[in-house]
């Protein structure tokens, strides 16, 4: 069956933190909504397993955070991809929506 | 390494069909931009294997196809999940813009 998820009406934004929304969960990928306000941020981490992990900017602007302070900027269409092993974040310069997909689920 | 695809400028839309940008390929899973002009459409398909799929509308309306002729509306931030073996396609009302992403790869 297909299974429509509307993130921008499901996943909201709050003023102190930033809103995680988990869209999906299979045994083949996660997809997590990330909503932040101008100046959230997720910060930079990874985990030492196997697997791949794309972040994809629905809205709004921002920085991908890699390692050793390293910044990309980051807008609407915007694809990052990195593996789960390697240093990784995200900072909100507006409020900006994003979509990250895990393979494997983590 | 971390490695961004700023979809907006590496894809382009044509006339006589659809654009097709194949983002990443990995083990892990398979990412590809769809670019729509007003009316085109990826075709209501299926593949009889295991894994699943996800479409995420990043600009422009539509609807999102599956079988028996049903329709699911498509706007900025809707996202669908589709077995890979379950019917489904995606039609352009206006200009679209939609990143799949596909696990396992196929």
């Amino acid at each position: 069956m297909l299974k429509k998820i509307p993130l921008f009406e499901e996943n909201t934004f709050h003023e102190s933190h930033f809103m995680k929304l988990l869209a999906h969960e299979s045994p083949y990928f996660k997809i997590i909504n990330f909503n932040f306000k101008a100046g959230q941020e997720l910060p930079v981490h990874f985990h030492d397993i196997d697997g791949q992990l794309s972040i994809v900017i629905l809205e709004g602007t921002g920085e991908f955070m890699g390692k050793d302070n390293s910044v990309i900027p980051a807008k609407p269409g915007d694809l990052l991809i990195s593996d789960i092993s390697e240093p990784h974040g995200v900072r909100a310069i507006t409020d900006l929506r994003a979509l990250v997909t895990i393979a494997p689920p983590i």
